[in-house]
C-alpha cells in the first residue's frame, strides 16, 4: 500500500496540500447502519482551528466539511466516505519565493532530494500539518464508530509545553474534556495552562517557538484489543501518531521511565474490582504483548517547536550550493500541542476503529444497534 | 493484512511459538541477485543468543538455521525465502501448572480474553520474546541487501540500564560496534557496561529485573527516503519496534527532549561539507518530515524490566475468579536491552529494506551489482 | 484493505454513487514528474460518455472533471491525485418508489441482504456502472504514464454482441482505433459495427438487452511484467475486470479454446526476429507464469446483457415477501460493450501501471524523462 | 504486498520450488477454536497426488506433512498456521542441460528475462505446478473453516477434456463428490470420464497433452458475501484461480453464452420457496455485484494443454541466440484438470474464507462453536 493509506479494515485515504484546491480524506470500511451528519465532522473540525491567537496561525480557513458519498438518509451505507474542505485563504508569495532555500526543520530539504523538485513547494505542500484537517474529518467518522457501538470515549490534551506539566485532576474523562476546552492551552489544569500560555506568547514574541506533549487517554476498550504481532495496538497506534506533523516520540504507560524501573515495580499487578480482572496500577499503559488489558490506555506524544521561526537560520541556496540566511515569513503556530491534540484524538479513533473490526468487537452492519436507535 | 505479517514490497511473515515445534519467518520480495548463504543468517541469529549468564535466560537453544527455499547456488532468486530453526530446550511444565493464572506484565490476561483460552500458553506462545529469533533471521536478509546495495549499516546497542547511561565515544560505526560486541551488556562504553552488568546482577540476585534503553544508529541512507505521510521512516520504524515484546516508547534525535527546546534551539540548520548539503546539528534523528535528511538516522527505544521475576506477585485465579500469588519460575532474562538490541537491528533493516525498494533505490534483481561483484 | 482500493504501488480509491453528490477517484502513488492536465483526464472521461442513443443510457451527465490535489504547474508531485466529477441529472424516483422490489439481475437483493437495508438504492448506488467514471479518471492517469514511461498503448473494443463477432483488419494499434472510434459500437470491423447496431436497436425496441464481449490489446509491454503467484499479470488484471459492472468471464489468448487443444498446437513456438525472441503464435495472450512474453497482451471480458429492461419481470416485494411483476424504468444502455471499452482499458491501465512501478521499470520519479521531455 | 501473498484475513503465504528443500504455506488470520490436526492436511494433499499413471506425472512424492505452529491442543490458537512438505523425488539434470532453451508454454522465458538469470529454473522453480501443494494445504484449513462455521462446502471436478463434456446428474454435492472420486479423471459423469481417459491417453502416447476445464460448484453460502468494487466475489475468486498454473480463462455462470443471450433470457428472475428468496435460474453463477446472491456459486476454469510434451518444439537458444529444437522430458501431467481439481477447491475455500471473515460471518475466535463442539 501507499504512504497516503492507513488502516486494514477502517482505510483512511488522505489527499491534499496546504495551498492546492482542497483537503480531503475517503474512509472505505465504515459499517452500515452509524447515524452520521455532515454536523458530526463539521464540529472536530472546528475543534482543531486555532483557539488562541497567541499560540496560533493567523490563517484563517472556514474548513467547511463537504460530504461527498457513503451516507444516506442520515446513516453511513457502507460505501466509502469522502469528504474535503476547500482551501481559500491562500497566500503562496513567499514560498514561491523561497523554493530553493529549505527552511530548517522542515521536510524541503529531503521532500526536494526525493521529488527532484516537482513536490509542491506552497506552504510545505503534502507535508504541511494543514493536511491534518483531513485526519479530523476520517476520526470524527471513527469517534462516533467507537462511541456508537463500544462507547469508548478518547481524550487528548496539552500535557507539558517548555518545563511546564500539567497535572490533570483525579476526574472523569467526561469533566476533564470540560477543563480541557476551557482553556486556549488545550490543558487538563488550569494554572499550568496559564504557565503553558505566557510561555508560548514569550517564544512568539521572540520570534520563537516552543515543544510540548500530547498525552492522550482511552476510556471503554475491553481487553483483548490488538493483534499480534506487527499490529500491537502499540505499533499500529505509534505508525499513526508518527504520522502527525512534529511528533518526534511516543510512550505508552510509564514509558521512558521504565528504564529506571525493577520489574516487581513497574508489572502491573492484577486484582478482582467489581467481578471484573483489574491492575491495581498502569504502568503498562493499557496495554501489555500489544493487547488492551481493559484498562486505561494511556500514552503521550512529543511534539517538536515549530520550525517555522522569524529569527534568522542558516540555511543553504540549492540552486547555488551556496550557504544562505532564511527567516521563515507566514503564518504559524508557535506551540503544536493545543491544535495537535485533536488530531491525536482523531488517529487514535482511526486505529482503534481499525482493530476493533478487526477484532470483530464492531460488525459490518450495525443492525441491531440501529433498531434499537430506531425505538 | 494480519498481524503477523509486516512491510509492503520488503515482506517479513513470522511464525511460531516459545514452545513449538518451531520458529520461522519468510521473507518475500527480497530482490534476485543478493549472495546469500545460510551462514549470513546463522550469524545474525547467533548474536542473539545469551552472552552473559548474569543478564539472561538459561534456555539453551542451538537455533540452527534452515534455509527452506529462494535462494540458489548462493544467490536470491526472488522466490520467497523461508527460514527456521527448531525448538528443543523446552520445558512447559510452569505453565501448563499455572495457565490459568496470569503472570503480571505480561499478555497472559488480555490474550486469554482474546483467543478465550485457545491460545498456546506454553512459554508465553506467540507473545513470547522468542518469536524474535524470526525477527532476526528476517533482518540478516534485510541488513545484507542494504549493506550490499546501500552499503548503509546499523548498530544497536545498550543506551541505559537503570540509571546508568552509556556514553559512547565519537568514533566511527565499526570501531563502536567492536566495543559494542566486546562486553556482555552490548553497551558502547566499556565503564558502564561494568556497571549496567552489576545492576542486572542485583536486579537479579533478588529475583527481580531492570529496564533498559536501545539506542539505534543508521549509517549511510540518502536523504529522502521514506514515504509521505503514514508510511513516513519514523511511523514504520516505530510500529516495528513497537513489536518487539518489551518495548514501550519510542524516540527520534532529541525525542522527548524536544518538549523542553525552542525551535531556535531544536531547528538543525544547514550547511555544506564537502559539496554535500550537512545539517549543523542532528536533533531531529535523521528524519524530516519521515524523510531521511542524509544525515545519520539515530533513535531509541525504550525496553521494560522484564515481567518474569521470581518475586511474589498478585494475580488472580482465572478459573476461580479469585486473587492468588504467583512467583514466575523457568528462565528468564533479566534485562532486555542486551539480547534486544539484534532484534531492534533486525526490524530497522527490514523497514530500511522495504523503504529502499519502494523508493527505487534497490531495483527487483540486482544484476548490475552481481556482475560488478563478479569480476 | 477494502474493496474500494485497488493496486499495490499504483494505488486507486473509488468513491461515489449514482445519486450521490460526486463520483470520484484517488491515485496514491502515481510517480512525480509526469505532465498532467486536467485535459488529460477529461478527455478519457469524455470518451466514456454515450455515443450513440440507439445503445446508451438517456442520462446526460455533463462529467465535467474536477483535479483536488496532487499536480502542480503541469506536473505530477508524488502526492496522491483526487479527482471527481459531480452527479447532476438525478432522478430517484423510480428508484425510491421500487426500493423493496430487487431488480432480476442487479446487485439490489445481495446487497440488500448484505447492507441490511442501509444501502443507498437509488440509481443502484454503489452497484451502478455510473461508478465507472471513477475508472476512467484514474484509468487516464495510468494510461499517460504507460505512454509517458514505456510507450505502451492500450485498446479495446467491442469484439463480438449478440452472434456478431467483429473481425480486426490486420493494421496497427493506432490505426485499429481510428476504426474503433469511427463507429458508435466501437467496433474494430466497420461492417460488424453496423450489425451490431441493429441487433441493439432491436433489443433495445423490444424492451430487451443484449449480450456482449470486450477484447482488449496492450502493444510495448517488455517482457518479464508480472509478479508469481498470486499477483500474476492475469490475476490483477482479471481481478480489476471482474470489478467492472457486467463482466462474467475472462480469458486470455486463446482462452477457453484451450480446452479443445493439444499442446503441441497450443504451446506458443520460440523464433528470432530483428535480433528478440518472440513467440511464432499467440495462444498464450502473451502471458506465460503470470508474466508478459514481451508479445501483445490480449484478453477478451464477456458483458452479460444489461440488467435493467422495460420487459416485464418476475421478482419479489421483500416487504410482504410475496411474488411481485417489475418493469425497470429509468435510462439504462441496451448493450454494455461500447461503453465499458474505455472502462476496460482504464482498469487495465491502472493494473499494468502499478505492475509496471512494482518491477522498477517505472521509477518513483520521472527526472530524466523529464529532463528529455524538456529538450 | 508481494506476489506470494493472497487475501486481507485470511492470507496465505505460499513458498518453495519445485526441486528446493521444501514446499509450504503459512495461514494467517485463521481465527482461533478451529479443530485442526495434521491429519486433516494430510488428507487434503493426498487427494492432490496423481490418482491415475495415464493422466499423470511419474514423480513420485510422500508429500508428508509437517504442521509446524499455530495449532495446541487440537485447536487452532489464532496464530500463523505454517505447514510444509519436503521435496524429495528431485532429478533436475534435464533442467540443468536444458536452463538455456526455454520450454514453449512454460514461464522460462520470461522469468529469465525478469530474474536475469537468477531464478531457480530446475522443474520450472517457483513457477512449477508443483507449488499448488502449498495452495492445497492452506485450502485445507479454509475447507474446514467454511465447513464447520457455516456449513458451506466446495466441489470442483473435471467438466471437459477436449471436445468431451461432462453431464453432472441432478443429485446433490455429497453424492456428486462420490462420483467425481470414483474414476481417475474426477469427473462428474463416469461415461464421460470414460472418453476423457482415452483422450487423454492418446495425446500421451502421441507424446503430446490436451486441455481441459474444471468447474466448481460451492453450496451453502449466504446471500450477500463479497465486497464491491474491487474485492467482489469475482475479483478475489478469479485473481486467485489465475495463480494456478495453466489456467487461462474464468467464467461464472453462464459465462461466455452470455454475449450471445438478451437480458430478457439472461436476468435470474425472483421467486420465494420455503419462505426464502431464491432465483429461478442461475445464469449469474450465484453472484450479482459481486455478492453471493445465496444460491449455488458456479463458476470454470480452462486449463491449457500441459506446456510439457516430448514432441519436438522449435525454441531458442539465449546463450547464442539462435534457434533450437527441444524435446521436453522428464515426468508430466498429460492433462491438468484431473489434478487441478482440488487445487481449485483450495484457492475457492481461501477466498471464501477469507470473504466471510470480512463480512463478520465467521468470528475471530470460535468459542461458542466450540463450546457446543465439547458437549
Amino acid at each position: 500500500m501507499t504512504g497516503s493509506i492507513l488502516g486494514e479494515r477502517f482505510v483512511v485515504v488522505s489527499f491534499g496540500e496546504s495551498h492546492g484546491p482542497a483537503i480531503g480524506a475517503v474512509v472505505d470500511g465504515c459499517p452500515a447502519g452509524l447515524p452520521l451528519a455532515r454536523e458530526d465532522i463539521q464540529r472536530e473540525v472546528d475543534l482543531r482551528k486555532p483557539a488562541d491567537p497567541t499560540a496560533s496561525t493567523a490563517r484563517a480557513e472556514r474548513d467547511e466539511v463537504k460530504l461527498l458519498s457513503g451516507v444516506y438518509r442520515g446513516y453511513t451505507t457502507g460505501a466509502p466516505i469522502a469528504m474535503l474542505v476547500e482551501n481559500r485563504d491562500v497566500d503562496s508569495s513567499w514560498y514561491l519565493a523561497n523554493a530553493m532555500k529549505p527552511r530548517p526543520g522542515h521536510a524541503d530539504y529531503p521532500a526536494w532530494v526525493k521529488y527532484r523538485g516537482f513536490n509542491d513547494p506552497r506552504g510545505g505542500g503534502r507535508f504541511s500539518g494543514r493536511i491534518t484537517v483531513g485526519f479530523v474529518m476520517a476520526g470524527a467518522v471513527a469517534k462516533k464508530l467507537l462511541s456508537y457501538t463500544l462507547g469508548a470515549e478518547i481524550l487528548a490534551y496539552t500535557a507539558q509545553v517548555g518545563r511546564v506539566k500539567a497535572e490533570p485532576p483525579a476526574v472523569g474523562l467526561r469533566e476533564l474534556r470540560r477543563i480541557v476546552y476551557s482553556n486556549s492551552m488545550r490543558a487538563p489544569d488550569s494554572r499550568a495552562a496559564r504557565e503553558m500560555r505566557r510561555l508560548v506568547a514569550e517564544a512568539r514574541a521572540g520570534g520563537d517557538s516552543i515543544g510540548s506533549v500530547v498525552e492522550c487517554v482511552v476510556e471503554g476498550l475491553p481487553p483483548g484489543l490488538g493483534e499480534p504481532v506487527f499490529s500491537s495496538l502499540e505499533s499500529d497506534l505509534s505508525k499513526a501518531l508518527f504520522s502527525i506533523p512534529g511528533v518526534k516520540g511516543v510512550e505508552f504507560g510509564a514509558g521512558f521511565k521504565l528504564a529506571e524501573m525493577h520489574g516487581s515495580e513497574s508489572n502491573d499487578q492484577y486484582t478482582i474490582r467489581g467481578g471484573r480482572v483489574v491492575t491495581v496500577t498502569n504502568n503498562c499503559g493499557g496495554v501489555l504483548g500489544g493487547l488492551s488489558t481493559g484498562g486505561l490506555v494511556v500514552f503521550r506524544a512529543v511534539l517538536k517547536p515549530p520550525s517555522s521561526i522569524a529569527k534568522p537560520q542558516m540555511t543553504v541556496d540549492l540552486k547555488s550550493m551556496s550557504t544562505a540566511e532564511i527567516k521563515v515569513a507566514g503564518r504559524h503556530d508557535a506551540c503544536l500541542a493545543p491544535r495537535a491534540a485533536p488530531v491525536v484524538e482523531a488517529v487514535t479513533a482511526i486505529v482503534l476503529a481499525d482493530h476493533a473490526i478487526r477484532a470483530g468487537l464492531i460488525p459490518p452492519v450495525l443492525g441491531e444497534a440501529y433498531a434499537r436507535a430506531q425505538k
